[in-house]
């Protein structure tokens, strides 16, 4: 129907998104309120309710709300759960579809964040009309979620597609999963920033970045570093390149994706990025997947990005139910 | 029906299998006769067809052939073609699908050989129940078929599940394919003898491998040389396993089985490899699927398990078109 509306909401460390999206992708009413993750989550799914209500109040009248979709890290699609998320302090698992079933007598959806942001790419981005892809979202770490067969993975465990801790070396640096030389130890604007660190300590190369802190030393300031020709900046790009590269030839190796769409803010560096990534991913492609992958930039738009990922859980969900959700 | 059978073939590059499969893997007519892979494909199907047709006349008349499940080395299952087969030199690209057509008004299904492993342990093997899991064949390479949601995982390639070529070591050995260090060789009969020449090369332990030619030097050799307590042979088997246990963590973090299957001669070594590659994958997985996925031997025996896999390919389409391929 034309008035339908999903709720999507993106929870996260210190802030929680949401907004009402319709099929074709527009969203309104988009909300950010402070998570308070310190918090249980009973408290927040109270509060959240009361703004949600509030915005709701604002919309067109003749709306009708047909479902929740939620993204959020460490989130367990089967299970409704979201489970030792290290930004929220809310224990081994926490019901969150349940919480929201004592407001809400609709569907309620939940996925990890990465994931919902393939569904957002499936449903409203680049990857409308493929079967086989993967979305890399590269924030504070390194995201993933996998689509095969116009499914999202979530696997035995509810959890697939967690390529953030694949191994680039066991010997390498440490993550914050308690493992060595995870992927995204190297490539994420924090993995940038300690690439950047450790080439400015190994080499004597003049550079800008030698007057930051290590405080200030951002992926952007990277970035705009490496654009105005920096060495030691050009450099950090040209090694997450590689290692990026190297990995996702490993991901092609596995379910063979159609394309690889980066996303997130450190995909914002645009070519700087992407252009060597290209180059590494040919080099290390087993050869008979060469000219069958495509690596480009995610076509949902930050911002609103998430949320509307986490509302195309539910619009997917009516479609592959039959329901053309695109018509 | 009771008594339709399905013609399983396996194409290797010496050695062509075949026989008939009952919906309980029960092969009928086991044959096998040599590929003369230099010959054209043609050539090829055309004998294949009069040895197929000979063995079919000393079954029970009362039979019914409903398909053809073929499994080979770079097939492509969409298009029914093998492409660039190192050991077939059948050229670019062969469509064995039409010239099997030629001689067979039935369904006729292709898929690479470790792949059609996967789908004859879901139909027949260890696997059966199970949503997603990954065989691991074992043999002078390493192959992989990958299933999710109960399909195996063909991909935009028609080619996905290609674990053997992810890379270990980007300068690491040479490898068949034209990359450096690629899993298989390490991991695999080949990889294995290659590691035990470094290891004799690079340490001064006193070894009964030192009196064995590199031809005598096969993965049994060193199997039973590690039963005898030999010290360079146990470390050979302790180095494959923890290449094998690491990449295979890595799949885990792609798609999240329930279990993977260890198939193929070299799995024939049993606890030797199964035992330290579990400690080493469980010391590489992340923490979110510590504990949802087991190692185990593929429960498809060696000798007619290749047929019994091509066969499961039509079994497993008639599956999942609604008739339960198991009752």
């Amino acid at each position: 129907m034309q008035n339908d509306l999903v709720l999507g909401i993106d929870i996260g460390g210190t802030k929680t998104s949401f907004g009402f999206v319709n099929r074709k992708g527009v969203v309104q009413g988009g909300t950010v309120i402070s998570t308070e993750a310190d918090n249980p989550a009973e408290a927040f799914v109270i509060r959240l309710h009361q703004h949600i209500e509030n915005t709701r109040k604002k919309l067109s009248p003749g709306h009708r709300l047909i479902g929740i979709g939620i993204g959020a890290p460490n989130a367990n699609y089967y299970r409704g759960t979201i489970e030792k998320a290290v930004n929220l302090n809310w224990g081994e698992s926490v019901d969150l579809v349940a919480l929201f079933r004592r407001h809400y007598n609709l569907p309620v959806s939940i996925t990890n964040d990465a994931g919902a942001a393939a569904i957002g790419e499936m449903i409203f981005g680049g990857a409308r009309g493929m079967k086989h892809f993967i979305v890399i979202t590269l924030g504070t770490g390194l995201g993933s979620g996998i689509v095969a067969n116009g499914s999202l993975l979530h696997g035995a465990s509810g959890f697939a597609g967690e390529l953030g801790h694949v191994v680039v070396d066991p010997e390498g640096r440490q993550c914050g999963c308690g493992k060595r030389g995870c992927l995204e130890t190297y490539v994420s604007a924090n993995g940038i920033r300690r690439t950047a660190m450790i080439l400015l300590a190994r080499q004597n190369i003049v550079s800008g970045l030698r007057s930051l802190k290590y405080s200030q030393m951002t992926s952007k300031r990277i970035y705009e570093m490496a654009l105005a020709g920096d060495a030691i900046a050009l450099e950090t790009f040209d090694r997450t390149a590689r290692i990026l590269g190297s990995k996702l030839a490993d991901a092609v190796a596995h379910t063979s994706p159609e394309a690889i769409f980066l996303a997130g803010g450190l995909s914002q560096a645009g070519d700087l990025l992407l252009e060597p990534t290209r180059r590494y991913l040919d080099t290390f492609l087993f050869r008979t997947y060469r000219g069958t992958v495509k690596l480009l930039l995610s076509e949902i738009k930050t911002g609103n990005g998430a949320v509307m990922g986490a509302a195309a859980l539910i619009w997917s969900e009516l479609a592959s139910c039959g329901e053309n959700a695109m018509t």
